[in-house]
């Protein structure tokens, strides 16, 4: 709805730390010290489904979704990526971006409860991977 | 590798029915009655991750998933769309579209093992689902 102002899902605002902005999307850490996890979360109000999307925001989107996946491949060279956005706990639409490696806590499922950082561990995290995204 | 041929992954041959091609993409059916789930294969020799894509298969393969939400949302408006590539299992690069609705078998969580159609079910949900997609 075109006007109404973008509030992040009270529960994505918890569950995560802050790291940048991009022109479409807030760029979020999620709060689990064993997977490195991006949340891209479009600043839009109302939007819920992919298909919510007009053309020119799902191409942003895409094109912020691949250079998060660029980045992370980078700077975790053998992590597998996990993208995906799902839904069904927070209705706002957020598009996950996990680094899985063979063996870790969820392997090879997907990844589920998580195991909060550190608070100093996690602010770190975020702020190198803003500086990556953003450098 | 340009040149190289495609083959479909064993265990995705194994789990799906087909339904149909697009320009870069061969779509199937997941064979579990349980949820309208289409996987996208971009028809490419060796692909693993989306990094792996050249701009245009990558843009690509965003339109036909893009067109695969608005054909499943327009079919099951109910339903919330699951959409995501995990890689962990099966490494050759696709990408799931899953129909997910409130009080399905595995709601809030992510879907796992899968529970068959019968073969005529199966085969007859392919076929319409094929129809709307080259509609």
């Amino acid at each position: 709805m075109p006007g109404m102002p973008f509030l992040l899902d009270p529960r994505l605002e918890k569950d995560t730390l802050s790291v940048c902005e991009f022109e479409l999307c807030r760029v979020l850490l999620m709060n689990d010290r064993r997977y490195p996890w991006l949340i891209l979360v479009p600043r839009l109000y109302g939007a819920v489904e992919l298909t919510d999307l007009s053309e020119r925001d799902a191409d942003r989107l895409w094109d912020e979704s691949l250079h998060t996946c660029r980045t992370l491949k980078a700077a975790y060279p053998r992590g597998k990526l996990n993208v995906g956005t799902l839904g069904t706990v927070v209705s706002q639409l957020h598009l996950h971006h996990v680094v899985r490696h063979e063996g870790d806590a969820a392997w090879p499922g997907p990844v589920s409860e998580a195991d909060p950082y550190e608070e100093k561990q996690g602010r770190e995290l975020a702020g190198r991977l803003a500086g990556l995204l953003e450098g």
